[in-house]
């Protein structure tokens, strides 16, 4: 489907009213970063429509693929953004023009949507960004440090880092973000980056393999500096 | 708006596509119990559509207080269901004709809907519970016991208590399902209910204080059979 196409028969093809994004997050050089688009001189959050025959939850799952190339990494759903006002019509405006397009009111895309609010923990190594349809740029930005965002999507990222920072205190979450193959002090600077303050790292060793899902590997870390760090992957039974 | 009205035109009040349901959980006779409403021979949540100028948190704590008499109790939206087949349309049938209405697959209530569930926590003996649009008959049930249910509602139950067991060992949300004025092993019934075992009594006891938002209140509680236990509320600061 291209731009035209989309805009016009998209309410045709798509729920009206109802929209996913994804918060898709990453950890490199020490700090969270979250994948954001470029939409016509601000920045967004990855998202899409549901198809009429598609459930919410595999909409947010392909339109996670469709940004990442990933299949099936964790993604969960922890909000509904639902105000009344809550409309993309003003933003729309100029980028219409930009690429040709009347603008006009009625348009389906510039009606009130209720935006389904989805997480995403990915190893950042691992994503092969890929532009939506009305933006081929992207990158990778620290949590803490956004630029000039789209709409309510800042408050959709701090309200999902508050979401995750919650979560890992209960689930073993944290190793999405990471490769199969990772040493102790990778997983405490994750757990250190959500939760925004320093952990004791031997206290934090041992809740981590009291947890028992963890398998520490024969060889250590080759490519450390100085003392070699063990390797640990997460358990075969723990996915 | 009666019935016929809410048929006949709820296309141009309402958002297509996008519902509320409510578990509302309240506390008696030492079991979890949850209000749920008749309809057409079957079971459901208490619900409702979302105006088109209302926020759907809006639409949510209006359902509650429609149903419930209660301002603004405890309320959290907790999961979406969205599958392509969700729809009430089969399940209209009898209904409509019982009430003389013609059925018609295109009539905006058979559509599909997407619904944000959501679950309340109340204190059961200050609710006045009251039928919707379609149903004058409501009754509480125990939570693991329920009647034979609409669509998917036992499923949204089920998911609710999951969500309620994740969340009082993160957060002091349980003392909602009590009076202003509760004992201890109130209080601990409650958690035990939730999670689904026992619970040891000074262990939960010394937990429960040390948390430091419980105020022990200087006369014991009168009516208690053999020993008087303490009465206890929370804190003014910790609503």
């Amino acid at each position: 489907m291209d731009i035209t196409q989309f805009l016009k028969n998209g309410a045709s093809f798509f729920l009206p009213n109802i929209s996913v994004d994804i918060v898709i997050l990453g950890f490199k050089d020490g700090e969270l970063k979250v994948l954001l688009q470029e939409f016509d001189g601000k920045w967004c959050l990855p998202g899409g429509y549901v198809f009429k025959e598609e459930a919410v939850g595999d909409a947010a799952v392909r339109v996670l693929e469709e940004r990442t190339g990933l299949r099936q990494p964790f993604l969960r759903l922890f909000q509904v953004f639902g105000d009344s006002s809550r409309s993309f019509a003003e933003e729309f405006k100029g980028l219409m023009k930009r690429i040709g397009q009347e603008w006009h009111p009625d348009l389906w895309i510039n009606r009130r949507f209720v935006t389904m609010a989805h997480y995403a923990l990915v190893n950042i190594e691992e994503v092969q960004p890929t532009g939506g349809i009305f933006s081929m740029h992207h990158d990778w930005f620290v949590v803490d440090d956004l630029p000039d965002m789209l709409m309510d999507h800042a408050e959709i990222i701090v309200a999902s880092k508050n979401q995750l920072r919650r979560d890992i205190t209960l689930e073993h979450i944290s190793f999405n973000l990471l490769p199969e193959e990772f040493t102790m002090p990778e997983l405490q600077r994750i757990h250190e980056a959500i939760l925004g303050r320093k952990l004791e790292r031997s206290r934090f060793q041992k809740k981590m393999l009291s947890l028992n899902v963890l398998e520490r590997l024969p060889k250590p870390k080759e490519d450390a500096p100085r003392r070699k760090p063990f390797l640990y992957k997460v358990k075969e039974e723990n996915p």
